[in-house]
This record gives structure tokens, C-alpha cells and sequence, in this order.
């Protein structure tokens, strides 16, 4: 049997190992980090528009750890749907290392532009794949609540010199979770890029300026940040698209702005941010922004959120000890403090 | 004896009431608000690099509020150190109402710009000075740490149709005011405005970007902030002032970024923001972005921080309970949350 592992056991990773699951034409392995005994016990109770109702519900084979999965593998398939923080204590590569042994297909189940970099070099000979999830799922002390149809699109990051086995992996895949009677979705992504900078167009304006002020996206709304501010900033992101070769759907800029009507809505990194959690910040605003300099493109809205969100960053960083300031180093220091922060403070 | 009537006991508040008093040319009444029965019971305790050490310091007069005050009275001079926020509960001319009664002289020793438009409406018939402070003075609970000398310039902010006193009035208060032994400094400001645009090169960046992300000073620059993004906006403060006419010394450009070296200091927005107190946020940064909009000047970094900061300034109120959001307003809504604002949540 096809055996499939699940890294990230939020909201999108659990509705993943569901229908992988509930379909039984594969094994499911999920791994479970912080809740892992409490799954273990009681597995979930899942609130789903897609499924339905579950309680004690678990798939095949519940792991704590990458390494602790490997009893249940190898894998055909490593869908990874954690957090994606490069800036952060461990990389997404280093994450999922534990689970390479040979020719496993793996599956980018995450939000963000060029994520794709670092894992083609740590894997050169492993197919790797883009899923997006439009899915609406959140995952809190052993309960999931789904409000929107799992729904994902799944294609190759590569345009050229593709995988001779990608078209048949992303269909197998595609056959392993697609649930027959049409509950969920999964379509063929025939253009990630594409698909990626368009979602995008949502995150890189809602995630970064909620979690820089500390309120829901329709809070910012009712303060008119739709014409000052996120109107003109979702342009800058479909401009630096634009000059990696993207036309996006200028729609999605209405679309995406009235998506949340009424809901008052906090998105994932303003919640990061709430709990001191660091923040899917690089992946989410810092490559659009490293692509737009490359690129020489003008994008003064999404530059300067960018640059006071690293401060947030590094405050989240040295809240969690991540880092440490040592206030000596800066006694009748006259130099630019960017040269201390070069040299040690990164 | 001449009177003076000081309205708000923060650091610089108390440094005037304490310069005013050790002269002794005049009677000094202070409103002390949330600290008066602190005050009344145990006075000040003082550590000042201007003056030396007090402990049990009162000036001759302390009030509970305005309307108390008025047994002292009436003044001659009214000096208004209070935190001025004009979308507040209570704005600087209802503050200060119950004292005035006739000509009484109106001293705004407060940050800011356009901060008399106000006050020159409200009060026509009365002289209406400004007063920059650079005093390095902080107060906390009954004591009072000034780190930097107590340094006043003292002006008319009108340039034309000056008011006949108004130069005898500047000096008579510079009488009052300045120890004969050199102690502390006061002098006549020959350019209130650019005085003013010049302190905003500092307050409308540092004030507002520590407000922002929640971090002092030099944490801002040890994460290479100021080449992103201080002297960037610091350079969009002076350009919207050349368009008033105002050429502000760039120098205090490099003088205001080393100006806290090592001192890891938190400004006063960011003080308020951490102590979820309504921030100078208008007279900060919201003024200068009108007369930017006025002027048609382009000022991204500065326009974006604003916008960021009004969200935030909401936060704040709402937290304090100075609004309330009620969600069911908004279910259903299709419309442009823009117009909701404007009708409503204002």
C-alpha cells in the first residue's frame, strides 16, 4: 500500500490526513509535535463543512517526531504543511531530512513564494511538488474547525526540465485524496507561480498588517485601510509578480477584500504573533521583497511593512530567547548600528 | 505677585513648577491629577542633573484639578504640559478652559505642530505662546529622574500681527524662569515653526516607529533600521516642511540618530502604546501628514506608518472602552467598510 507521511498537524495538515484517511487507498502517517499525547488519547474531534462531524477520530499511524515516523516508512509521499519560518530555530529542509532515505515525492503544503529554493538544493533527486490549500481550517487543543471546503491545488514548481514521473505523481496523489463523492477538491495547478503570488495578493497585505497592529482584517477596514493602504499595497505585489514574467488576476484585489465580510478575521501570522510565535514573515513578505529589489521595482507600502515587521520579528525572537541583546556592546558605540547588527546580531 | 498656573505633572511639568519656584518670582500653582493625594501627602522626590536632589518638593500650590486651581487664581501665565491628544476624550482647549478668564498668557510647552490652531480659535482675546522643551525628564510614582538639562525655547507662533505684549510677555516669563546661576536655559525662539519641524524630524519617525513595532530605540537600529527607514522618513518630515516654507538644518538628521547611543530608550508614544494609553499621535505625525496631503508632497514611508498608527490609536481606544465594535453592524456587508467608518466608528 502507498504510504503517505503528513509533517504539521494544523489545521491544513489535519484535513489532509482526513481525506488521505477517509479514501483508505493509502496509509496515512501523521506527525504530531506538541499535542502528541493528547491526540494519542483522544484523538481529534473535527468540525468539518467538508466531512462532517468526528470525534476520537485518528489516522493509521500517529508519530511524535520525523524520527519516530520512520517505523511506519519509508514513504512514498512527505506532505509537509508545518509553519515555514527559514529565519526561524529550524528550516523547513531540516524538518523533513529525518524522512529522506531515497526517492519519497514531497509535497510543499505551505503558504508563500520560492519556498521551493532551499528543498530543491538540500534534495536534488526527490520530486518535489507545490500544494496550496484554500482551505478553511484551524487546529486548537485537539479540535479542528473547518468553515471552508478543503480544497487544493497541486502542480510542479517546475516549468521546464520537469520530473519525468511528475505528471504521474501529482495524479496518483490526486487519486489518494480526492474523495468520490465530490466532498473536498484537488485540480492540477498548471501555473504554481502563478497561484502562489496570487494567494499572495491576500497574505503578504492581510497576514503582515494584522499582525503589525494587532487587529482583525475587518477591523482595519472599518479604520478606511482598504484605499490607504491595502488597495494600493496588493498592487505592489501584483507589480513584482509582473516582473518575474506573472500577470495576476487583478480581480482578486476586490475579491480578496471583501472575502472576509463580517467575519472579523485575524490571520495566521497576526494569531503567530498574538501567542509569541515567530512569524512566516520571509516566506510570506521577505522574498516578494528580496525578488522586487533584484528586480528594481518601486514598492514603497510593502518595503517599509516589510522592515517594520523584522523589528516585530526580532522582538518575538528575543522574547522566545531566541536571541540576546547585550547592552554593553553598544556603550559610547558612534558607529551606524547596522554594522553591529552585521556582525553579530543576525 | 505674578501667578503661574502649570497644567500637567509629567517630567516636564514638574521641571518648569520646579524651576519657577526656586527663583521665587513668582506663585506656582501645579495640577496634579491621577497623583494628587501621592503629591499632596509626600511631595516629589527629584534626582535632576539640572538642579540636584529634592526630596518632599512642592511647588506653593498644588491642585486637584483646573477647576481647583482656580482658588490660586487668576494667573498671569498658563503653562499647558499635558499629553495633547485632540481625538481624545478631551482636547487642550477644554482642558485648560476653566482657568481662563481673561488675559491670561497660554504657554503650549507640549510636541507637535498645529498644535495652536486650535487654541487660537478657542481662545482669540489671550496671548498664546510656544514652549519646546529638550529636557530629558521622565516621572513615575512621586518621582521625578530629569537625565538632561532643562533647556526651553520660548516664542510667538504668530510671525505676523503679533500680539503688542508679546515680547514683553517672552521676556517677563524668561525672568521667571532662568536661574541666575546658569543652572537650567531658556531662550527666545526667533522660528517657533522650524523649532517645531525640527523636533519632528525625531518625534514623527522614532516617536512612531517604537510605537509601531514595540521595540526602543536601538533595538530599531541594531535591526538596520536606519538606512531603511529613519533617515528615509526623517529626510520626508523635512520635505513636507520646505513646503511650508520651512528649511529644517539637515544635520539633525545624524545628530538625532546617535543622539541615544547605547541609551536603549523607549519614546513617549512607545510608553503610552506599552502602557495602553492613547498615543500623541495627531499632533505627531497626523498634522504633518495633512499639510503633506495639502501640499501635495509624497511622503510613502510617513503616509504608511500613519495609516498603521490609526489602527493602532483604535486598538487603544477600543481597549480603554472609548468605542465599542458592534459586529452585527457588519454581517452581511457588501459595501466598502469605508463608508461604515465614516458614518459610525469614528
Amino acid at each position: 500500500m502507498i504510504k503517505v507521511l503528513i509533517i504539521g498537524s494544523g489545521g491544513v495538515g489535519v484535513m489532509s490526513a482526513l481525506a488521505l484517511t477517509n479514501n483508505n487507498k493509502c496509509e496515512v502517517t501523521l506527525v504530531v509535535r506538541s499535542d502528541y499525547n493528547l491526540i494519542l488519547s483522544q484523538g481529534y474531534s473535527i468540525n468539518s463543512c467538508t466531512f462532517g462531524e468526528f470525534s476520537n477520530w485518528k489516522p493509521h499511524n500517529l508519530a511524535s517526531s520525523v524520527e519516530d515516523a520512520n517505523q511506519y516508512g519509508p514513504f512514498d509521499y512527505i506532505v509537509l504543511s508545518t509553519k515555514n519560518v527559514p529565519d526561524g530555530p529550524i528550516t523547513c529542509e531540516n524538518i523533513i531530512k529525518p524522512a529522506i532515505h531515497g526517492s519519497e515525492t514531497i509535497i510543499l503544503l505551505q503558504n508563500g513564494i520560492h519556498i521551493e529554493d532551499a528543498m530543491f538544493k538540500a534534495y536534488p533527486d526527490n520530486l518535489i511538488l507545490s500544494g496550496v490549500s484554500i482551505t478553511g481550517s484551524t487546529y486548537y487543543d485537539g479540535h479542528v474547525e473547518n468553515v471552508g471546503k478543503d480544497q487544493i491545488y497541486l502542480g510542479d514548481f517546475k516549468t521546464t526540465n520537469r520530473n519525468s514521473d511528475s505528471d504521474a505523481k501529482i495524479h496518483q496523489y490526486m487519486e489518494l485524496y480526492q474523495d468520490p463523492n465530490g466532498h473536498n477538491f484537488i485540480e492540477v495547478d498548471e501555473n504554481v507561480q502563478k497561484t502562489r503570488w496570487e494567494k499572495l495578493i491576500y497574505n503578504s497585505v492581510f497576514n503582515c498588517i494584522t499582525a503589525l497592529v494587532n487587529l482583525d482584517v475587518n477591523r482595519l477596514q472599518i479604520n478606511n485601510l482598504n484605499e490607504e493602504l491595502i488597495k494600493p499595497a496588493m498592487y505592489e505585489v501584483i507589480k513584482i509578480a509582473k516582473t518575474e514574467g506573472i500577470e495576476c488576476d487583478e480581480s482578486k484585489i476586490e475579491t480578496y477584500i471583501h472575502i472576509g465580510d463580517g467575519l472579523f478575521y485575524s490571520p495566521s501570522m497576526c494569531v503567530d504573533m498574538r501567542k509569541g510565535q515567530l512569524m512566516e514573515l520571509e516566506i510570506i513578505l521577505g522574498n516578494p521583497i528580496k525578488i522586487a529589489r533584484k528586480n528594481n521595482v518601486s514598492v514603497p507600502i510593502l518595503s517599509t511593512i516589510y522592515s517594520l515587521l523584522k523589528c516585530v520579528q526580532f522582538r518575538l525572537k528575543e522574547e522566545k530567547g531566541l536571541l540576546k541583546i547585550n547592552q554593553d556592546d553598544f556603550k559610547g558605540n558612534s558607529n551606524d548600528y547596522a554594522k553591529i547588527f552585521n556582525e553579530k546580531y543576525v
